[in-house]
């Protein structure tokens, strides 16, 4: 068995709808479609990825679908059909009306209970206006995952790098944050490592250098931050994924967070003391992602 | 705002149906309910409990209305409006047709993003039959659950303690203990003390002292825990809730786990080791909540 997704739209945007392929079918997003048995309502039991779709031409697909199978691998799910996510994907951008920029959001659930039969979707959405973050940047606090950084090798069965469905603790720390006045969160390890934020990867600059936190702690692979690499090699930095403690982060001459939605925003606050913000560099840097066409 | 449930139960089921309430709705179990844009399905953002009905008598209804407030609480949702969440558990064993042990599971979720009104319902079914794991007992295995013993007062943020939805690792350990040949897991915390089970509380007897691992350690305070106790204490035990360290398992005269569904199973092997079954103590324990009658 492999697993392919439905496409969900709203009946609005649905008006020009495409016929759907033999494995793939179109249905009402603002309709209810899952079932209060399915896993993944229930247990948070599922893998999921949003890519980004800049006028029309889908962002780091094969990024995300190779995290996304690596996730159902964490997770003992079957098998994806790629071919089926991707024919999705392409239909999900044709039967939404054009944006500038769109968001694609792909579930795959444990399906039903007892039933063995994963639930798989793919919505297309009008992504937020990330105009003010890109520009202004974000305030960033430092929160402690409570968990050291080698707990992925310890204790693989935590899921640690897995995007799962369960991400209750990556709402509350927004929300934490928001109490002490910032907008975003970068996770610590409790032995003093970074790690990443809960919906973004860290991007730091050492004069020449530009380092993201390795994925070998336990955390995602950020397909942004693979797309930024590139844009930062071709400009004439070395890259690299390293182990950073958490007292580095204050001799960083930039640091950013990149993801699929804000592509890279600049952190301009961490933990309330000012970090320098290069705009130029920053600018080639969205401009480059912006820019992207594949 | 207060937040109140629907219920969902499954046509055949409802085939005697009561008039809902006001502020109560009875929908199919077996159709679509939840929106692919519903919070508790896109990032396991709600919690839930899941009560045992005996006989049509809901059990220990308060100890989960008060879990079920503090997990709320600690997810910053709305507060419960819990004479609802009892009218709703009650018209919920009255619709469902009469089995000598049903469930009930309740869900909450911080509702469709940007909306800001939570769904909640109320699910009764029919429970599995857990007289073999009653009888014979569970092999459990002890796996790391990441966190030091006292992470709930170091990052309330991590939502230790709260029964939330994002309960994927919960699952995951469960398929890790089946390829150890395993049927459960004992939680331990990353220095050396005893957490809980992912679906129950631990109970350990030395001599005449009975012993739960303290909920200070970001674990559910055991409703069924606290009903087991009070049979303990009536049967002459000292009951208490402890600091329990790893090592001090292999010394225990019984160990057991609680929960709502299977009640009380002794722990028959602790990786891979066996532990001594008071076959006699356990059916005392399990008549005791099994007559639970209020």
């Amino acid at each position: 068995m492999t697993v392919a997704p439905c496409i969900l739209v709203s009946p609005a945007e649905a008006a020009s709808v495409l016929p759907a392929t033999e494995r793939l079918h179109v249905v009402d997003a603002d309709q209810p479609q899952v079932s209060v048995l399915d896993l993944g309502v229930t247990r948070g039991d599922g893998i999921f990825e949003v890519l980004g779709v800049i006028d029309g031409h889908p962002q780091a697909v094969e990024a995300h679908l190779r995290r996304l199978s690596i996730s159902a691998a964490m997770l003992d799910l079957p098998a994806l059909d790629l071919d089926a996510f991707r024919a999705a994907i392409r239909l999900a951008v044709d039967v939404h009306p054009p944006a500038p920029e769109l968001a694609i959001k792909i579930v795959v659930t444990r399906g039903i209970e007892d039933v063995g039969l994963p639930t798989a979707w793919v919505l297309p959405f009008v992504s937020h206006d990330f105009t003010a973050e890109r520009t202004k940047g974000v305030r960033v606090v430092l929160l402690d995952r409570g968990y050291p950084h080698d707990i992925a090798a310890r204790a693989p069965w935590l899921l640690a790098g897995a995007k799962t469905l369960s991400y209750a603790i990556n709402k509350a720390v927004l929300r934490e944050a928001n109490r002490r006045g910032a907008d975003d969160v970068l996770f610590t390890s409790t032995d003093g490592y970074v790690l990443e934020g809960p919906s973004a990867t860290l991007i730091a600059r050492y004069g020449t250098r530009i380092w993201t936190p390795t994925v070998a702690q336990g955390i995602l692979r950020g397909t942004t931050q693979g797309d930024v690499f590139d844009f930062f090699a071709d400009a004439g930095y070395a890259t690299s994924e390293v182990l950073l403690r958490v007292d580095q982060l204050a001799d960083a001459d930039g640091l950013w967070l990149t993801s699929s939605g804000r592509m890279i925003v600049p952190i301009r606050s961490l933990d309330g003391v000012d970090v320098p913000i290069d705009r130029d560099l920053t600018d080639r840097a969205l401009t480059y992602l912006l820019d992207r066409r594949r």
